[in-house]
């Protein structure tokens, strides 16, 4: 496989949109292709929209069925999109990834070997190269997502964060963390505190020696 | 569990929907669950079209993706329907369940190990109390419903059962038989031949025992 496979991951308001923005901007005319989970293709768009959408018959997923989903759309997109990608000599980037889904699944109560053995089975091998965690304290990353919503008027989701959700956020950042000093090559935790500039700064400064190593001439 | 907890299999054409209705009859008014898979819920059923309609996008399944819908489908099923009735002390009947998606996916190219890895990953130690396999050669039970397609004037599915699918069902029928050989007690193999009144009576020599041993009254 030719390509280099970035995924980026982290806590709501860390910073990831902007972060991903600037990624594209800095590998310029570079042979990319930046893509996300969940529905990173046509048939996981319909998983994504049963995933976060309500239903109308008021029925919620069981958290099995959940992890099941995020699974059956990622061996989607890695089938249809991101191998084939890779063996193009691509450089891919995924906004989230399988770390997202052993971090959130897991926060909800799903156990870490449930988390881990369908990780194996249905990837196999397959990991990225590397794996950006913007990492920030859910208060202040909450308080981000908190402001922005309000100043889109957006009053309904401003109330959702509640002692429970900054539990829960904080709970994903400790797994995020632990991933993290579980496989230091693959995965760098990256400050997302401070201006845009100086975190793309750090993550920038993990990606290019990866993409100089895998022969692609950058910056 | 007090109840007990059916499930009915076999190859397209043998008979399933008749034997399914004969049951329904048979256990009058005992507290029954009558369900089916893929779609035993709400948001199955919603699974249950991703799978079985074709996309508007021309995008069609990965055979892992596709085992991860299953799978999602039936840990809903469980979790919603099948375990509350169960505890509730009914008898639950399944029209298709885990040796399906076992016989289909394993035709269709997924390895066995992987197929029971996930199975015993989802499933844990939930299994049918009695799995009925109804089993017929599949030329005999495609000519059936090629028969029965073409009365009802569906000339484009008649023309499905090619020899490619033929070979297809061969296989489907080889692993229910081989599942039935693993696990005798659980696995019954149901002669299909016959009249519906015959096959009815062979399923009924095997559901009426495991009835009457959980303390239903049955005639």
């Amino acid at each position: 496989m030719g390509g280099v496979f970035i995924t980026i991951e982290g806590v709501e308001g860390a910073g990831k949109s902007t972060q991903l923005q600037r990624l594209e901007t800095a590998l310029g005319s570079l042979p990319t292709v930046f893509s996300r989970e969940p529905g990173g293709t046509a048939l996981g768009r319909e998983i994504r929209s049963l995933l976060l959408a309500p239903h109308a018959s008021g029925e919620t997923w069981c958290p099995q069925s959940e992890l099941l989903l995020f699974y059956a759309d990622r061996a989607q997109h890695v089938a249809k999109v991101l191998r084939p990608a890779l063996e193009a000599g691509k450089i891919v980037v995924v906004d989230r990834f399988a770390d997202s889904t052993r971090a959130y699944q897991g926060a909800s109560g799903v156990d870490d070997g449930t988390l881990k053995a369908l990780q194996d089975l249905v990837l196999g091998d397959f990991r990225p190269d590397l794996t950006l965690v913007l990492d920030m304290d859910p208060t202040r990353s909450l308080a981000r997502v908190k402001a922005r919503n309000a100043a889109l008027g957006d009053t309904f989701t401003e109330t959702r964060f509640d002692d429970a959700a900054l539990r829960f956020h904080q709970r994903v950042r400790e797994i995020f963390t632990a991933i993290a000093q579980e496989e230091p090559r693959r995965v760098r935790l990256i400050d997302a505190e401070g201006s845009a500039d100086e975190v793309f700064a750090r993550l920038w400064a993990e990606v290019r020696p990866v993409l100089a190593r895998a022969g692609f001439s950058v910056a």
